[in-house]
């Protein structure tokens, strides 16, 4: 009989975590027993997996009782707060929130980059997984595979980011703002129906945003080199499909570019489009709900040697959040004891 | 008595064209006699000038008679139809399209920045002057003051370009696509609504579009410095306000970042809009109806020494078109001898 998984999902009302359950079921995770979890505001209400209605309760301590894989995404003081408490009942966390990602023994993971950091050197999973921030995730999809034939030196990347990034509220201030709503607070510092703002999350150092900063500190991270610069541009644009990233990086090595576009073509998790004569590249609009890290416009930097230019679209929603967490679930399959069969072998082996 | 003179518009109906004759009005320019052209499909509408109504005619040899100024934008076809006509005829032709930009004995110019080009040695102005690309105006107009203190080595820009950038038909692919309506045919070639298309304008050579082409040639030329190294992205996003610029510049020499703001504040035609902490920077909605660039996000890039990254708005239809060609007719002032005067002079000698 295969494994299956008591599985939590704190947030789950939440854009994040729809859509996680919504991953889940699609990729037909082994879940035995589902926890729906949500704050007080959001609790009571019913939401259905796999045909059956499961009740949002708020978080307890008793609700993490035997709870095998906790997927999290309702902000870092959530997870500040019950991150700790689900990993003292047992349970693997899986963080999409920014609270432990730079923490040194926390494992920040892009399944297809670095799987490996999920499990010590024991092949013992660590007891909080973070999930990377949804820009630098669809990034360094694409920088990986490069890095390891060319070396990436620098990368300069601007990016146009999905309104969904700052989740229901980030959507509805788009859509009310079109139908001619003035809210009493905008919920992306500025109006963001036919506009376009270089903030995203507040300023930290040296004129930098949060976003800015993470993509700097997580890329270096997740691809477990110090010395990848990244230069970013965070900014705001009115879609919901995705974000976009305009990225140019300078390797170390040279490069030929049907080599890079084989390179891409074959790498998991990642769709080369690009075909300018037939006006095909990456869009927001054509991301939406997929899975994958699109990747368009791959052409010679002609400013300097070595340097490429390309376009990555993704959904932040999917690979940038939710798709990307389910997957680190994944890699838990069959290496994770569930509890209720370690109960189970206990009380036969009495 | 002040001298004043006989002007011109081709694609007065237009966008760019409705936009010239705001800034004539506003800027009080001397208008003795004012001629409107455009396409058959165009002509005979009526339009105001100063409290006075004008007849839109289509182009002709004599319509161009005695006229001192003529300012075209009505595509490259129709300048490079027209503009040997008007300036065969002893007008001084102002060409917003690409037609003869990259000519060598053509002025491409941007007043604050190479303003000097338009008169020859003998201070005769050239007959057909070319005015620049609009994302290349607005990065120019930052450029030049820093370029003259450190020198610009490379630029890295992305650009988030407003639909307006196609005149009116681009601006009511967008409203039309809001209002749920579907084109037989996508003006930005996909859509446009809730979406971002990295093209703009045809694709040319090594993977790069002919705006991308524009911002690095144009831009050597306005600078006149061929080494100015330029790499960039060109993207159309849903606003009309103008066009956004996420800029990286390395400059041969360093600088102090407050000596940076100075210089960029004193800089005429160009407004210093940073102060993070209070969440100001451009956006196109503020910049729209403007004719100055505004420039913000001034930092370092951490990623190597010597190297600045900002963020750059203009209204594209404005600065980026309309206020620079009146600007370029400005400097023209009282060193052109206006026809009308001339024949006065002869017939009053003889």
């Amino acid at each position: 009989m295969p494994l299956s998984y008591k599985v939590a999902i704190l947030g789950a009302t939440g854009l994040v975590g729809r859509t996680m359950l919504a991953c889940l079921q699609e990729r037909q995770f082994p879940v035995r027993e589902l926890v729906l979890l949500a704050s007080e505001r959001s609790a009571g209400q019913v939401m259905e997996f796999q045909g059956r209605s499961h009740l949002v309760r708020v978080p307890s301590a008793e609700a993490f009782a035997d709870v095998d894989i906790a997927l999290f995404s309702a902000g870092a003081a959530v997870s500040r707060e019950w991150a700790p408490i689900a990993a003292a009942q047992g349970a693997i966390v899986i963080d999409n929130s920014s609270a432990f990602r730079m923490v040194p023994d926390v494992p920040l993971v892009v399944p297809e980059v670095n799987a490996e950091k999920i499990f010590d050197a024991t092949g013992r999973p660590a007891p909080i997984i973070a999930n990377p921030n949804c820009s630098t995730i669809q990034l360094v999809m694409v920088l990986k595979p490069l890095h390891d034939r060319y070396r990436v030196r620098r990368v300069v990347v601007s990016t146009y980011q999905s309104v969904t990034g700052k989740g229901k509220t980030g959507l509805e201030a788009l859509q009310s703002e079109l139908a001619g709503v003035k809210p009493e607070r905008y919920t992306h510092f500025h109006p963001i129906a036919f506009n376009v703002v270089p903030q995203i999350d507040e300023f930290v150092e040296h004129g930098y945003t949060k976003e800015e900063m993470k993509m700097i500190n997580e890329t270096k991270k997740i691809m477990g080199d110090d010395t990848i610069q990244v230069s970013p541009t965070a900014v705001r644009v009115p879609v919901y499909g995705g974000h976009s990233e305009a990225v140019n990086i300078e390797f170390e090595n040279d490069f030929e570019l049907d080599e890079v576009r084989a390179i891409l073509s074959s790498t998991k998790g990642v769709v080369l489009k690009d075909n300018p004569a037939e006006r095909l590249y990456p869009m927001p609009i054509d991301c939406y709900g997929r899975d994958e890290v699109f990747v368009g416009r791959v052409r010679r930097d002609l400013s300097q040697p070595k340097s490429l230019n390309l376009w990555i679209v993704a959904d932040n929603l999917r690979k940038g959040a939710a798709t990307n967490a389910v997957q680190i679930a994944e890699q838990l399959i069959g290496r994770l004891q569930p509890k209720a069969v370690a109960k189970l072998s206990v009380s036969e082996g009495r």
